[in-house]
């Protein structure tokens, strides 16, 4: 049984805690040798499906630095500072759609990559939502919305048009709360 | 409908190419503006659900760095220079696990996090596998190889005991495969 490692050492690289990356100095609890890890730092990210009266999924199209291509997603972002992850989830969907509802659940909770980042992910469904304001983007954002047929999505899953892993990670979820 | 970003100037700040983060200097179509972004380069990952006969899967439990914790997950890495990531799947398998079969399949290709990373990863199902040989492991690797019941994977998800996003999107592929 794999035993958790003593860290002894951390330097920071690039950044700060809420994002960055460190480098830390880890003792091998088995060999008792030192090895230099990379962490990025990233603050908790939640993600939120929302689905409307008529079974569609809202969803946003918007182009991603790290892939350099457009990425078909479900609304999400980064929490505030001692923001409650629900809270969060819900004025990223406000913010990136405009669509609001007062039936938001817990679907899930992953790591993104347990590796080699330190946060979390958590994703929720919002049901009946409507469209009650207009998107509120900020400078840099340019999103596009969409509705689609919830049963649609297993197959722009399939063709990779919805790629991205958190969000497939969240259908996931989405079958397991349906069920 | 959003358009691509224009990279105007790119910037090593860490690592390299293979595993490294680096500056980006991005100039919105929309308002011309330029932003720095960040993103991680890393190679493309694998991933693969070994399948036995009896319909349990070959798992490997480790300790992570990012998360600090034990991790129950699928076998898994980076695929070398030049290799395809098939083949790095069936290598990463053997030498986390010792099991081998000769019935490999592709499910599915993901980004990690088409935000942030600038990789993908594949994921594969190995069916009837079967222990060969021992593992081969590097040496900061610590790696316990467990058999569990193919039926007990979404308690485990649901429990969070299994909560890497890549992990959970390979049983999403896994779940589509198998209908």
């Amino acid at each position: 049984m794999p035993k958790k490692w003593k860290t002894l050492q951390t330097k920071q690289i690039f950044g700060n805690s809420v994002f960055g990356l460190r480098e830390d100095t880890v003792v091998s609890p088995k060999t008792n040798n030192k090895h230099p890890v990379w962490v990025m730092n990233a603050p908790t990210w939640v993600n939120i499906i929302p689905i409307t009266k008529e079974q569609k999924v809202v969803m946003v199209k918007q182009y991603r630095f790290g892939s350099k291509e457009i990425s078909l997603e479900i609304p999400g972002g980064m929490v505030d500072k001692e923001e409650d992850p629900k809270i969060g989830a819900i004025r990223e969907m406000k913010e990136e759609t405009g669509y609001e509802s007062n039936e938001i659940y817990s679907i899930g909770k992953v790591s993104p990559n347990p590796a080699l980042m330190s946060n979390y992910t958590f994703s929720f469904v919002a049901l009946n939502v409507k469209k009650n304001s207009e998107q509120q983007l900020d400078g840099m954002e340019d999103i596009e919305v969409l509705e689609i047929n919830i049963d649609e999505i297993p197959k722009l899953i399939k063709s990779e048009e919805i790629d991205h892993s958190l969000v497939i990670s969240a259908f996931y979820f989405l079958d397991r709360f349906r069920k």
